[in-house]
């Protein structure tokens, strides 16, 4: 019987290991892959009780080697101020798809951040206007920090404008990244005034209450709604759902969790006025963006599909780098002293 | 910020630390707190290629202190033929469920040999009759030796029957264990004669088509039903569940991926029919045996339960006795050489 090493891979190993281009790549061709039928499903589990939840996202990519990953994310939203604790928490199993041999176990934070700043990016290449040159990040945070990073990748941005709840947070945010990203980034309070002059408008806050109008956003936008990935979770007002043209990453996930959840909760539109899945796009099943004056709302849950997309790409290059600890979780010899062992059974 | 370490636990180290009496207790407890309502339903979902599958469990029990756990098991029948690995293979996950962070990953196969012999342990404990001395162990692989040894706890044996398709495993098992437990084990291969002599019958194979008929029974027999654990595998003759008394260990799971999945495709049961969970027996919600001649069945899955229940005693032994490798995987220092990072990026 042959027993083989698994890799542990910390979050500092993973940010090192996985640039943000090659995520947006993987994570668009995972999305193809799925619209073309050659990946089953991804599937999603939830626990939950009164202090927070830990969910589940699993699924399977069979490329050259089929390649499994399970992400657990645990979600406890009072842990900073109760605890000192991050708020996130989670690891990311990786498998080989035609064995089921454990090959890696990888911290879940960067991975997640990433590739959902990889979906933003790849929707935006798809939906936005091709001319798109002015963006509204709403949540200064690391999802907004990736996010913007990953649009500057396939559009040709030259304004951004910040918002968060806490000026200080959309000051450090403007203040760090125009140097970094050579970009113009002013940091605003008026929603109204703002996003009425934005291309492209990100939402990755964790608000529970919506917080963008439908007046806010003018003809020819593209919305990228990342944060609603739990059932209170809302950033968009449902009627901006109403008439414009939906794309989620998996509309049974958005359904449950996203913002199509609480436009088809408040009976303002039905599944069948989703336009299409991301993928279906990518896939050329469905044309994108037909005119320089519809709005587009991507409603982003954050898949399997992306996790498994990046995770082997993580894996693939510690492999060749030699990089992470390795640990043999099938070995058969005892590490501890037999005296203690007696003694505790 | 605060991060906090995680515990690596091998197999090994799992096997050491998990004692068979421990977690036949804790699986009991288990069940009584999910029927008590205590404990909400655990979850599970499945990924499948056509070479094999991977299965998450996941629950969270809620007692001194709230603990998560999720077990991924991968199971790939051919894997020794074509590539001489385990079948069967995986990992748990256990986290604090009262704050979210990354208790220990440890290996998952020792918690589920172990919980499910504990489970059918606690399933002879309350359903068997207290007068029980012949067990008929049909499978004689690690699952079947830990059922014995688990039975052995609960019943005065003093007559085994082993059966195997494999007769060399059968004779090795009656080797092995009749001195280790002090008791007469007999290989046989004529199940109806043998079968028809037993109090006890454990059935605990990978077979996907039934062997055992309804003939084979005789009045005041309990039967674990352990091997089947989804939808393709089979052990029982589906008639055999007709009027006879049928107890799950989750009803909506055996439903699903059980011997009651097939009794109810052919429509030889209904889900009224089935007469309790285990759990309900425990609790003193149901009556367990009323009768010395009552055959009872117990259809047993293999719960998120249960692996909660056995992977917080290991969790709790190794921190106490300081066993197991730690890593925190959240750390924010890389661990190799810049040349190489700045070459992979």
């Amino acid at each position: 019987m042959k027993y083989t090493d698994t890799l542990l891979l910390t979050r500092k190993n993973v940010a090192d290991l996985l640039s943000l281009e090659e995520c947006i790549n993987a994570v668009e061709e995972a999305f193809k892959l799925y619209a073309e039928g050659k990946v089953q499903p991804p599937k999603i589990l939830g626990v939950h009780n009164h202090k927070g939840g830990f969910h589940i996202k699993a699924g399977l990519i069979e490329k050259q080697t089929p390649f499994f990953a399970a992400k657990m994310n645990a979600n406890f939203p009072n842990n900073m101020k109760d605890h000192g604790l991050p708020t996130i928490q989670g690891i990311l199993i990786a498998s080989d798809g035609g064995t089921g041999q454990l090959l890696a176990l990888m911290d879940s934070i960067e991975i997640t951040i990433l590739r959902t700043g990889a979906a933003t990016a790849v929707a935006a290449k798809y939906l936005s206007r091709p001319d798109s040159k002015t963006v509204a990040i709403c949540g200064c945070g690391n999802q907004g920090r990736v996010s913007l990073k990953a649009l500057m990748k396939v559009r040709s941005i030259e304004k951004v404008f910040a918002f968060d709840t806490d000026s200080v947070r959309a000051d450090k945010f403007a203040k760090d990244l125009s140097g970094e990203l050579k970009v113009t980034i002013e940091p605003v309070t008026d929603l109204e005034q703002n996003l009425s002059h934005s291309d492209i408008v990100v939402t990755c806050t964790p608000s529970k209450l919506p917080f963008i109008k439908p007046e806010y956003i003018r003809p020819g936008t593209f919305i990228a709604a990342v944060g609603a990935d739990s059932e209170e979770k809302q950033e968009l007002y449902s009627e901006l759902l109403i008439s414009n043209k939906i794309i989620t990453d998996l509309t049974e996930q958005c359904a449950t969790i996203g913002e199509l959840h609480h436009a088809l909760v408040n009976g303002q539109v039905t599944i069948s006025d989703v336009y299409a899945e991301l993928g279906e796009i990518i896939a050329g099943k469905k044309e994108g963006r037909i005119s320089g004056s519809e709005v587009i709302i991507f409603d982003s849950t954050g898949t399997a599909l992306q996790d498994v997309a990046a995770a082997a790409i993580v894996y693939e290059k510690a492999v060749s780098g030699g990089i992470g600890k390795k640990l043999n979780f099938s070995e058969q010899e005892s590490n501890y002293n037999p005296a203690i062992k007696k003694k505790m059974k």
